[in-house]
């Protein structure tokens, strides 16, 4: 499956730092070059099919619906 | 409302850069230090609420399973 | 922006078949091969970046916790 | 608990193929007539407090917000 | 659409209280017999094909993994 | 970190009533003082890194575009 592009306006690229697998859902864990982590949960199925391991080139992605906003 | 902490892993620092408000919800737009930029979509009624306005320090968060991954 | 493969298991493939547009977010729907139609809400900004039209060819993308279930 | 109707504008009608268990949270795949497979995640206790076992009719429902679309 | 039972696990029965109500999606608030408000964005073709007006009695529905935790 | 505000229009303030723990993921219900229920699921080092136990004071937090309504 290629796409060209995606509606979804937060896209972290980076590379997998560790993944913690569960029976069906694991977390998977994302470094950018910057040094930020993007943690994820997704499907084991999913990290298995996309071959996730330590080190693969990803991007997180997050629809915008999905962010909020804490005031200090 | 203090709270001490929120189990909400992604947790991006930063000030509004750019608001689009709408009746309902608007975008709002948060820049980190390092120029990440992470976009959101909020009710209207919370923008007021929080008094988000362009230089405001704030949190983004996105909780993990709201996390999708793309393989390259 | 190429992806090769996305952790999200539900991936409709289909056509735009009408845009409800608002100033902050626009309604989408895509209508597959078979008839079905998949409902989306996403940022304008991004109906517009993605170059949406009635007749596009596009998929929507549903990540699996987003599902619930109802019994009948 | 009888609803008549729900806001969510993607319900998906078919019969449970399949569902890997595990401790806290399951997946559910569901077949539609037309062959369709929608995967949901949902808590092992709704699995079972639902009844939910292979063969069983259900309806998979998904928030418009939830959808997310990617242009070919 | 009859449902005998959904697995979202939190659900809140009340009257609908207000609706902001924009081109695109609406904000609606619920209040519970115990006063308690709980406040839903839907799309607004939902908000008229399911007939809400204040006063009408629905069930706000939260799939628990959309649910975060604070700490105090 | 000490936030003074958050978008979050659905706040639930209660004690832990219960925590079924699993590898990736664990449920936790809280119990408001008006003794409604809310389920969450999160990941388990959250739960860990919150010092999540039976009777910790806490807030539930639901973003109000993940609330749907049904109509009865």
């Amino acid at each position: 499956m290629t796409v060209s592009a995606i509606n979804v306006r937060n896209q972290f690229r980076g590379k997998v730092r560790d993944i913690i697998e569960g029976q069906v859902v694991s977390e998977v864990e994302v470094e950018t070059p910057s040094g930020l982590i993007v943690t994820s949960v997704i499907t084991t199925r999913s990290v298995h099919e996309l071959g996730l391991v330590p080190g693969k080139e990803v991007i997180a992605l997050v629809k915008s619906t999905e962010v909020s906003i804490a005031a200090l």
